[in-house]
This record gives C-alpha cells, structure tokens and sequence, in this order.
C-alpha cells in the first residue's frame, strides 16, 4: 500500500481533481480525490512524491494487429506515389505479404518483434494492449499467433487482451469450407485453451459478408466468447448495427457508418472505436466524431497498430487527430483513449482511477495532465504505472 | 577526417545510394557513394561503422517560432471545445497571452525555454532550426528574442538561422507609427548587430496589409537582409507573388494560394513551405503539395512551431501529413525537409549530402532511411551528426 502526492492535476478521466492524492492497495485504487481531504487512514501509509506532475489512468490501445513479420515500407512508398491497393495485391502485397513473412516466422521471433513494439507503445503511456490475430490465417497459425499474445501478457509489464479475428479467407480456400474450419475447430480451440477473450470478423468488401459474419458470431457466442466487428469501413454492410444487436462489445472503423448505425450502438451499449490512422491513410472521410459522442454513443479511439494501413505506434497522435479533424474535446479525447476503450474490451476494471479499479497510470512529464494531448509529435511523460507497480521511467 | 561506412541506405536527398559510405573532413562532405566504390585515397582514412542502418541528410525546420514563454494549453483546450480565435483574442488569449509572457521574460528564462525545446527536436534528427522574433513586438524586446536566438547559435549543438518577423501591430501603437519604428529603427539596428539573416512579414487579415509589407521588405533588402512571408494563410494578399517578384527566400503557409501563385513562385525560384500543424489545427483545407511541386515549385515543409496554432514539435510528423493528406512521395518529402528547407533559408550547403555540403546526418534506426517516414509517432534515429561530429545518440 502507497499514497501517491505530489499530483497537481489527475484525470480519473470523467473527472478533474486538482492538487490529488492516489491512494493504491495491491493493485488496486483505494482512494483518490484532493490531497487535502487524504482520510485519516491512509495518511500513515508510505508515499510517493510524484513531483508536481500531472497524472492520467494508463491508457488503453483496444485495436491493434501487433503481432507481425515482414516489413511494409516498400508498399507504403509505393502507395505514396500513387499505386492502388488493388495493384499492390495484384503484385503479391498487402496483407499477403504479411501473411507469408508472419506463417513463415517461429514464435519466438513474432514474439521478439510484437514485444518491442509492446515497449514503444509502453513508454507513451499504453498499460493495456488489445492483440488480434489474423495474419496466420490457417489454423495453427492463428493459434501460434495467439500463443504470442499469450506470451505477452505473461512477460508483462502491459496487460494484453487476445481476440481471434477473422479477417479474410485465405487464398486457395473454398469459402464454405474455410468458415466451417473456422467456426467448428478453430473457435472451439481458442475457447478451449483460452487463447481469446472475443471474435472479430473483418466485414466488408473483399473480406467477409454480414452473413458469414453472423455464423462466426454465433459460433463465438456459443462458446462463451465476446464479440466485435471491423464494421463500415470501405463499404457500409450493416455489421455493425447487427454486432450491436448481438451484444458486441464493439464496432471499428465505422467511416461509413450512418446515423442509424450510430443509433443501434448507442441504444445497445456497443462501442464506436475510430481509427484515425487508417482513415488518414487509406484517404477516408474523417468520422464525425463529434455528433457520433453526441448521439449518446461510447467512443474509443485505438492506433489500430498494423503495417499496411496503419503503422501507427502512439495512441496520443491517433486521439490528437480526432481532437482536430473530428471535433472532441481534449477531456472527451482522454476518455475515448481509457475508460472507453477499456469498455470496447469490456473491462470496465481498467482506464480509471476510482477506488476498485486497477491502479495503471501515467505521470504526465509536466504539470498539466492533459499536455501529451498539446504537444504534437512528442508525449510527455515521466513514469508508468500498472498494477501500482512502477514499470517505465 | 573520417569515413562513415555501415550504411545500408544514403538519401543525398535526390538519389538513393545503397550499401553507401561517406568521407568527412573538416565538418564537409569529402565525398559519398556506393561503398565498394570508395576512391584509395579516403580508404585509410580512419573509419566509423555504422552498423547497417540508414542515414538522410540532417533535418532542416525553417520555420518556427521556438522562442516562447507561458502556457496556451487551456487555449488550446477551448478551441477544441468550439471556442472561436476572435473569442480568445477577445478574452485576452491568443497571441496576446504569448506576447505578454515572452515580454516580462527575462533572456535567460527564454534561452532555457527555447533550448529545451531545441533538444527535443535534436532527438528527432533536426541539425538546423530556423527560429523567428516576433512576439516581443517593442523594439527591446524583438532584440532580446534575436539575442536568445544568437545565444541558441552559439550554445549549439545545433545551427540556427535568426529571421525578424514583423508578427502584428502591438496595442496600444499608430499603424503607421510602428512601422517607422520597425523600418527605420528595428531593422538597421538587426542589420548592424548581425542578428537576422532575413526578415519575414506576417501579411494577412489582423496582421498586416500587403502595402505595408511592402515597405517593411524594401527596408530589409535596403540593408542587406533577405526577405520572407507569412502569405496566402487565412485570406488570398497577394504577398506571395510579391514576394516573390522581390526575389524573397519563400512564401510560407499558403493554404488560400492560388495556381497563379505557385507560378510567380516558380518563376522566381522563390520556395513555398507548407505547414501542416497549422493548417490541421486552424481547420483549414490542405495545400495540393502535388499540384504545387508538379507545377515546377521547390516545395519545403515545416513545423511552425509555436505555441498558438502549430504545437508541433517533430518535423517528421508534418512530413508524413504531407504525405496522406498533400500527396507527396516518401523521396519529396524527405526533400521538403532537407533541401528544399535549406534553399528556404538561403542556405544550400545544409540539407544534403554531396561533396562540399555541410556533413550534418542522421543515422536512422533501421536499415531502411525512410523508416521514420512510415512509422507515426515514434521516431526511430540512432544518432545525429552536426559538421561530422556527433551530438546526439
Ligand atoms: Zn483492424
Ligand atoms: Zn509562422
């Protein structure tokens, strides 16, 4: 047990305490509020001077494709110059790419270079990492992959949350055939090594449709796993509508989503997540973040960390840029990057600091807590926390 | 005398060597090439291997306003929450806030300030920063931004190019009256203690008119100093065309240019910068950098860095907005941060990489140089050299 001062300014996110003090017991937040009404008891646990510096909860990154081989730069300079997604796959890039480079790779290696990536992500702050598969493709694949993101959690310091996705069938595939393996072998083996907590079905154009989607769905359901979508990306298609009537815990992208769609996710309680870095790069409109908060929805903002269209490795840029190009407020930005992002994993345990949840924070390299936000292209930030326990800085 | 050898991939900025080396004497570009084609005589020299990674021409922001005092966080914060700029300047935010804070800082305060700020942009790659006056406003004070500038120059380890920026009329002065004072006071006495190089003039609504630039401009070139513009920001002046016909280093901003205005450019070889931190944070529509470079202009890019509009703080970052959202390729931008920024300050020894340029470099932290360019938010550099030496890393 620890009581943190020296806090000039916290976000619990819903909150602001000036002049805080954090009080953490194993693990746990025990109190928080204005270190000048610190209760009798904790002013005899040991403390911790933070230095007069802003602190923040760690931040969650609910989106990314962190598990990788191969590089993608060639294909990005290409695209640059103005090369098609299409000519690119026609040339045996894209997402084959990484499909090859991540089959062909052990383990060990994808969990070398997932776990440096894990490092930067970590010293921006991020204390909880969502980890999807999907590069593998054929089962063992998918399984080695997740495997990965199992080894991650346990090596720590981050809290990994794994969620198997479905992202598109595999070449020399029949589609029948590869939805029966998925839904009738590869599910029950990821529910019954608890490999995955959710399933995410990529649906659109190229990849899956909403029906073939809702057989995933179920298959997930029934096996006792949560469920999301990568919904109205390139082409609107319904998903995420029907994932929220499923009870999903989120639905990504949404560039094209409409303002029925964001109906049903609000009237569901299923998560809008925006993924500016893929919007930016595949050259999308910019969602309107701004009416999306105002229609009542939950929204997150993730890096949606991949080397194709995202290759994005700090989730202060990716919420900088729905500050500017979608209309939310520095606080709303903050939130949408923790506590809500926390609830697209559906743990609500995470991204705040009240008394009960996990005591994961960051101490802000400056008295204001929300600076990171301010400062473009540099995060400032002094020390991580997760579980009260100092991991970085 | 030294030759740089370990490197996989060299941008000159205009060609792309492989597998290159580098030869440095006395702080200059010796000569650079394919390593198995190093001439005998450089062979015994003393060498430095660089370990197979990239390098690219040290990075090149020649346009900021690093020198700055107070805090414009909360600012920042009520224009995200709709709060327009006239009910900021209104409220006494803005530019006033800043001009008031750097006004009742002392020169120290401000050299500590602005060093620190420098540092970060070391760590990133940049070996020159250009650094603009102007929010002093009173005479004492615009020579007491141009010392702190002088002190950055001599402080090192970076170069800085000192420009004098006619900003705004400061309150409480005659139009007219002031502008006597800059042209026939402020200017002679930069010019007679050497502390500009060029001198800039902020053309716009609010600031000043074309007509008045044009007479801050005919007293800069009277006594040998260069001239610039802030032109074609908010609203269409005219200033860029003007400037250039006066054979100006660039235009700068250009979000309201016109085609007209990128061909006096061209003509006159007069180099337009974009700034993309502003131009996202004032909401504003991105400058075509395609058509502009396509239509035979030297295009540069830079931070504008300054605490109001542009809190950028990482020049790669306003590259790589080029990239999505101008439609430059990954080669032209690396240019607009290199060379076509050094052309922007009239000084083309910096930010390339041939016999008799400046050998300032940066070693990227990858084998590929371009790396930092795909990467968001994190920026892989191993080292940074200024004149052959190294500074950082
Ligand atoms: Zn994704
Ligand atoms: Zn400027």
């Amino acid at each position: 047990m620890r009581v943190f001062t020296g806090i000039t300014d916290l976000y619990t996110p819903f909150t602001r305490v000036e002049r805080a003090a954090l009080a953490v017991r194993e693990g746990r937040v025990a109190w928080v509020g204005p270190a000048a009404q610190l209760p009798e008891p904790y002013r005899a646990w040991p403390h911790e001077d933070l230095g007069g510096r802003g602190v923040v909860p760690g931040l969650v990154d609910s989106h990314t494709h962190l598990i990788w081989a191969g590089s993608r730069l060639e294909e990005y300079a290409l695209r640059a110059r103005g090369a098609s997604y299409a000519e690119i796959l026609e040339a045996g890039g894209g997402i084959h790419h990484t499909t090859r480079a991540t089959q062909a790779a052990s383990e060990d290696e994808l969990f070398a270079l997932a776990q440096a990536r894990a490092r930067t992500f970590l010293r921006t702050g991020v204390t909880t990492l969502e980890v999807k598969s999907g590069y593998g493709l054929e089962v063992t694949h998918e399984l080695k992959m997740l495997r990965v993101a199992r080894r991650l959690a346990e090596a720590g310091p981050q809290r990994v949350v794994p969620t198997l996705l479905a992202h598109v069938i595999p070449a020399g595939w029949d589609r029948a055939a590869y939805l029966e393996v998925f839904t009738t072998e590869l599910i029950p083996e990821v529910a019954r090594e608890g490999l995955a907590e959710a399933v995410d079905v990529f649906v659109d154009r190229g990849a899956y449709t909403l029906a073939e989607a809702e057989r995933i769905w179920e298959a997930a359901l029934a096996h006792g796993l949560k469920v999301k979508a990568h919904a109205e990306q390139l082409t609107r298609t319904g998903a995420a509508r029907r994932v929220a009537e499923l009870g999903g815990l989120s639905a990504d992208h949404l560039e094209a989503a409409t303002p029925e769609d964001w109906a049903a996710l609000a009237a569901h309680g299923t998560v809008a997540t925006l993924l500016p870095g893929a919007t930016l790069l595949l050259k999308q409109p910019f969602p309107d973040a701004r009416s999306i908060w105002d229609a009542g929805v939950t929204l997150a903002v993730a890096t949606d960390h991949n080397p194709g269209s995202s290759p994005f490795y700090n989730l202060w840029l990716a919420l900088q840029l729905t500050i500017a190009l979608g209309g939310l407020a520095l606080e709303e930005a903050l939130q949408a990057g923790t506590a809500n992002a926390a609830q697209a994993l559906g743990h609500p345990e995470l991204g705040r600091l009240e008394p009960g949840s996990a005591a994961d924070f960051v101490v802000v390299e400056a008295p204001a807590a929300l600076e990171p936000l301010y400062r473009w292209g540099e995060t400032p930030i002094r020390a991580v926390y997760v579980g009260g326990r100092r991991v970085w800085g």
